[in-house]
C-alpha cells in the first residue's frame, strides 16, 4: 500500500513550511523530487535545500530525483494539459513502483499549496496500477502550505479582500479574455505569462505586484496601475532575462484595501 | 519603537504554524492575547495552548491577556465595524504602551492568515500615539498562516479551483444578496452566519463543508448540495448548540473540481 502525502512547502522560504510539513517530510520513506529542465533548475535547487534544511539525522527519507515530462505547446490548451497530466501520472507510478515495490510512504513537495492552481491532486486521481498486484491506488493526504498570494499580501502588508467584500482569484489568461470580473472589489492574478493587467483600463486601479516571492531575489512593486504598470512590464522582462525564469503574482483593487494607511 | 508582528497561526492545529511563525512568537517580548467573551473561550484556550506548545524555555516572551471590546449590533454594518476597529486600536495602544513603555517586539496571533477576512491590518493602520513621545506608529510585519479554506481543501483532498478557472472567495452575506457570482467556476464562502447556500438553486451544485477545521472537533460533510444541504444546516445548528460557537467554511462548484476521482 502506497501512502502519498502532497506537502505544500510555500514559495521558497524554508521558514514558510509548517510544522506538519516538516513532520510529513521526515516521516516519508521516499521523497520524489521532479526536475523541470535547465531553465527552472533554481526550483529544483530550492527543493534540495528544503530537504537538506528540514530532514534531520533521524529521518530515513530517501530523496529521488526524476525528470518531469514536458507539456506540448499546442492550441488545444486543456487537451494538452490532459495529456501532460497522464504522462506525469505514468512517471510517478513508475517511480513509486520501482522505489517502493512493497509500499510505504512517499512525499512530494508542492510549491505553495496543493489547492491553488496546482495539478498534483488531479494527477494523483489518475494513479492506478500501483503495488505488487498492479491494482492499488495510493492513500492520499494533503498538507496545506503558504501560497505565493499569501506571501504577496504579507510582504506588502495588505489584506487580500476589501472589508466585507469578495475577492476573485483568477489567471492572466482569463483576465485578458474577460476583463475585470463582476462583483469583486479586489482581484488576485496568478499564472500570468506577462502583463495581463494591460488589458484593463488602469484609471482608479491600484496594483501590488511581487516576483520570486519568499526567495532571496524577491522583488515588489506597488502603486497606481497607470503609474507603475509599464515599470512592472519592463522589470518583469529584465528579471526573466537575468534569471532565465520568473514566477510572479499580483493583486488589483479599485477601492482602498485599507481604510487607513498602515504607516 | 514598537515592532508589531501579526502572525497567522492557522485554525487551531498547532502543527499548521509555520517555522517563521514559531520564530516570531519566540522572539517577541510581548504576546497580546485577546479574550472574546465566554462563548468563544475555546479560541482563547487554543491560543494559550499554542503559546505553551511553541514557546521553549529560551523564549522570554511575556503573554498578556486582555478583553476585546464588543461590536455593537446595529443596522449600519460598516459603521459599526469602523467604530469597533477604533475601540480595538485604542485597547491595543493602551496595552502596548503599558507593557512596553520603552518599545520592543509585540506579537499577535491571528487565526488563519492576516490577509483573509481579518481586520488586524486595518486596526494596525489606526495605531498611533505609541511610545514615550506619544507620536510613534508601530513598524508592522506579517507572517502568513494557513487559512481555514486551505484546511478545508486539504481535508477534503480537493483543489480550490476548477482547472484553469477563476475562484471567488466571498461572504455568506454577499452570497445571499447576489447569488452565484459571474465568471467563477467555484465559490468559497466564509463568514456565513448559517446556510447562505440555501439562497442558491441547488441543482448541479456540489458542496464541501467543514466546521472547526484543524481542531479536534472538526466536522466535514460533502456531496451534491440538493442532497446534503439540509443535513449541513441541521448539523451546524446542533454543533453550535453543543459547543456554544461555530466557525465553518465551504466550497461550492458547478463542475467537477477533479477530472478523475482521487480514490
Amino acid at each position: 500500500m502506497i501512502q502519498l502525502a502532497l506537502i505544500g512547502v510555500g514559495t521558497g522560504n524554508p521558514d514558510h513550511v509548517t510544522l506538519a510539513g516538516v513532520r510529513a517530510l521526515r516521516e516519508a520513506d521516499l521523497i520524489l523530487l521532479p526536475r523541470k529542465g535547465k531553465a527552472k533548475s533554481d526550483l529544483v535547487d530550492l527543493r534540495r535545500l528544503l530537504c537538506r534544511n528540514l530532514l534531520d539525522e533521524a529521518a530515513q527519507s530517501r530523496v529521488v530525483e526524476f525528470d518531469l515530462p514536458h507539456r506540448e505547446r499546442r492550441d488545444d490548451y486543456l487537451g494538452a494539459v490532459d495529456d501532460w497530466h497522464a504522462a506525469i501520472a505514468e512517471v510517478w507510478r513508475e517511480q513509486m513502483t520501482r522505489h517502493l515495490p512493497r509500499g510505504g510512504r512517499v512525499a512530494m513537495m508542492i510549491w505553495g499549496d496543493p489547492s491553488l492552481y496546482d495539478s498534483s491532486l488531479r494527477i494523483t486521481g489518475r494513479l492506478k496500477g500501483l503495488g505488487q498486484d498492479g491494482e492499488a491506488s495510493p492513500a492520499v493526504s494533503v498538507v496545506p502550505g503558504i501560497t505565493s498570494l499569501q506571501v504577496l499580501t504579507a510582504e506588502h502588508r495588505i489584506p487580500l479582500n476589501v472589508l466585507a467584500e469578495p475577492v476573485q482569484i483568477t489567471t492572466g489568461r482569463r483576465l485578458r479574455e474577460r476583463g475585470w470580473p463582476d462583483d469583486a472589489a479586489s482581484v488576485a492574478v496568478m499564472l500570468d505569462s506577462g502583463g495581463a493587467f494591460q488589458a484593463l483600463a488602469p484609471e482608479g486601479l491600484h496594483i501590488w505586484w511581487g516576483a520570486y516571492l519568499g526567495m532571496d531575489k524577491q522583488c515588489l512593486i506597488e502603486g497606481p496601475l497607470a503609474e507603475v504598470g509599464p515599470a512592472i512590464v519592463e522589470r518583469r522582462a529584465e528579471l526573466r532575462e537575468r534569471h532565465g525564469w520568473i514566477m510572479d503574482v499580483y493583486l488589483l483593487a479599485r477601492t482602498p484595501l485599507l481604510s487607513r494607511p498602515v504607516e
